[in-house]
């Protein structure tokens, strides 16, 4: 299963809005006679590929696979059945496919006669697909909020300035999880005073993801912006009531409600339903402060991805602005699970309560 | 000498205002036959204990240490003497001796006709002896500033609660920090607010540091503070002016300058010297974030250790006051050295460069 999990890791980036899936199929003796991962949304799912390398020799064998074989006929026909008619006896799998349209595979494959396993290294699969089963179960991209500050948290020293405080290996990082992700957003604020970019540079092979700006009156993003050009499409999210007059035919727009009010900007939920629907799976923040606070408000942070500079600074701007938390015990509390050094820098990867936790434990007691 | 470092590591914690040595003896063999370190203060040096255990075995053979032996004769005979009685024909040491009063055992050995050679892993043995280092070189105690914060640089949520931002883990890890210093700094704002106690709780053996506060104008320390009781020798360190009426017979005070004009509080050059003709080589700054601004303003800040709770607030006090810093070049920049997983914390560490590092590079072109 470990070798499953790493072969399905080789999809991460170019299988959304599919799940990335690794697939081992053992002859009758035990020896691996077949590997296969999802490469991409539209091609054949990894049993299909193992199942083609290992030919004849899956017969009377057993395919490893890090999420329940589907059982629907989608662009490619239901692999329960690719693995019923190659012979396969046994199939032990990691993570139970939450997806009601996908779903059924496992009770397929056992009123075929086939043994089924389900539950072997399910957290560990699972991780890699926490976007995917983020958004099948709430209906929303999994978020990953990415900041880089210096050790004492601030992103800017007094007079604004930041050019560099983290180094050239966390910034070439930061291109590497764009390309994992399927859109990056930034607010109005930093549009206004960074112009960025927001697409990948230098991560060979990537899709480029969907750069959104949240520019609530479509007041800041004008024509000549960076995040305009043809490097990556782009979308601005704006109130239902904006004036977009300066935005036709130079940028998409979505329209999405106000916040509640009280608060500033866009509604949130609504914003990453929109994503969804247009087929996001996950998103990488990438700031400000002011608007990741409102998502960690909102409690729609799923994992955190800090790159700490060792430098002091004693002044400017924090890296989390207001976040509706007034005491130590309304903090949002994370669990690291993750820590690399990048060069000088440290970089720090916390995620909360996974989405899909239950739906693991669930499918661990159900299957053994 | 790996093995002679781990040794004199030993020592961490109970030699000040000496250094941690380490000895190993090689027969003329080259097996181990005797090792050693300096236990502390008025003890036998490393190289007499490693003789000791050696005997009759170290005629022929190779002395290892981590600092070049003594020439002097202190509460113990010079080691450069001791080696040669016992025959030793080598002598490999780390780093030099930079004490004045001290240094010459390297002449001694070679003018009695021992091999001798110096600088091997020196910045490793350096860095165990930093504290030493610095203060022989400087005239003032190594600093460590600590602190405990979130990821996002707050030490409390706006409300002013932070029990417990971070983990019992962590704050063990604080005690035996404690427990390698000579003495403990905070200012009077962490006094008044938190009334902390400072002493070493929980580390079997450990010698209890110096608690010293900062409290310009002795007006914050109060009788029955907990900083007074008999755990650990105490230190108010207040303005050459102040009023210390209501300390008589309830602790020690030590009269230091105040800073120069336009800054508040005291001279705190003036206060290391003052802490370093005590003999003490090492402070821990435990706060608060103003004292730690200062600290960091007068580049007074050897080595800083974070204690990082994966938490998120948004708001609250940040960890590191005004440090004179306004613009990104005049950053405070450090290497990190050390990064560990404490409980669900984690423990950054990271240092500047280090006092003794010109010593260091000196010592092995001089020597090899
Ligand atoms: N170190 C880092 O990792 C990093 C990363 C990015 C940016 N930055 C820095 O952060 C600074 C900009 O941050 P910022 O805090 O001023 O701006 P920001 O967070 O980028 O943008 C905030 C703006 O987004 C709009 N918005 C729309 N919906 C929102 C919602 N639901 N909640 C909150 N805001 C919403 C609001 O403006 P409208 O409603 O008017 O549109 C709001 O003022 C720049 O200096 C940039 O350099 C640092
Ligand atoms: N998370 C952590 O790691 C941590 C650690 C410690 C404290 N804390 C928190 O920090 C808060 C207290 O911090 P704080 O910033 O208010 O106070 P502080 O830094 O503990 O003390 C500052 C005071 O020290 C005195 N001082 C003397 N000489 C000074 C100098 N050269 N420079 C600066 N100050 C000097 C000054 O008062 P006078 O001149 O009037 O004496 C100054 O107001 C508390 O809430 C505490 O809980 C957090």
């Amino acid at each position: 299963m470990r070798r499953a999990i790493d072969l399905a890791a080789r999809g991460l980036g170019s299988t959304s809005p599919n799940p990335i899936v690794g697939c081992v199929v053992l002859d009758s003796a035990g020896r691996t006679v077949g590997e296969g991962w999802h490469q991409r949304a539209g091609g054949p799912h990894a049993e299909v590929h193992a199942l083609a390398e290992a030919g004849d020799d899956a017969r009377g064998g057993t395919a490893v696979v890090t999420l329940e074989p589907c059982d629907h006929t989608g662009r490619t026909g239901p692999c329960s059945q690719a693995l019923i008619d190659a012979g396969v006896v046994r199939v032990v799998y990691a993570v139970a496919d939450p997806n009601p349209g996908a779903s059924g595979g496992a009770g397929t494959l056992a009123a075929a006669g086939v043994e089924v396993e389900g539950g072997l290294l399910a957290p560990e699969a699972a991780a890699g697909n926490a976007a995917w089963l983020t958004s099948v179960l709430h209906h929303r991209p999994y978020v990953t909020w990415k900041y880089a500050a210096t050790l004492d948290g601030r992103t800017a020293a007094a007079d604004g300035s930041s050019r560099w405080i983290t180094s050239q290996e966390s910034r070439a990082d930061v291109h590497r999880l764009r390309a994992e992700s399927d859109a990056v957003l930034v607010g109005s604020g930093t549009a206004r005073t960074d112009d960025p970019h927001l697409a990948v540079r230098g991560v060979p092979g990537a899709i480029q993801p969907l750069r959104v700006v949240l520019d609530t009156e479509a007041a800041t993003v004008k024509p000549g912006a960076r995040v305009l050009d043809s490097a990556a499409p782009t979308l601005i999210a704006v109130a239902e009531d904006a004036d977009t007059g300066a935005l036709d035919g130079v940028a998409d727009t979505v329209r999405v409600p106000r916040a509640a009010t009280g608060s500033a900007g866009l509604d949130l939920t609504a914003l990453l339903a929109a994503l969804h629907e247009r087929d996001v799976r996950s998103v990488l923040l990438e700031g400000g402060s002011t608007l990741a606070g409102a998502f960690v408000a909102a409690g729609l942070v799923d994992r955190v991805i800090g790159y700490l500079a060792p430098v002091l600074l004693g002044a400017g701007p924090p890296v989390l602005g207001e976040a509706g938390i007034s005491t130590i015990a309304q903090a949002l509390r994370l669990t690291v699970n993750d820590t690399e050094r990048l060069g000088p820098d440290l970089r720090v990867t916390a995620v909360g309560t996974p989405a899909h936790e239950a739906t693991v434990t669930h499918t661990a007691t159900e299957e053994s």
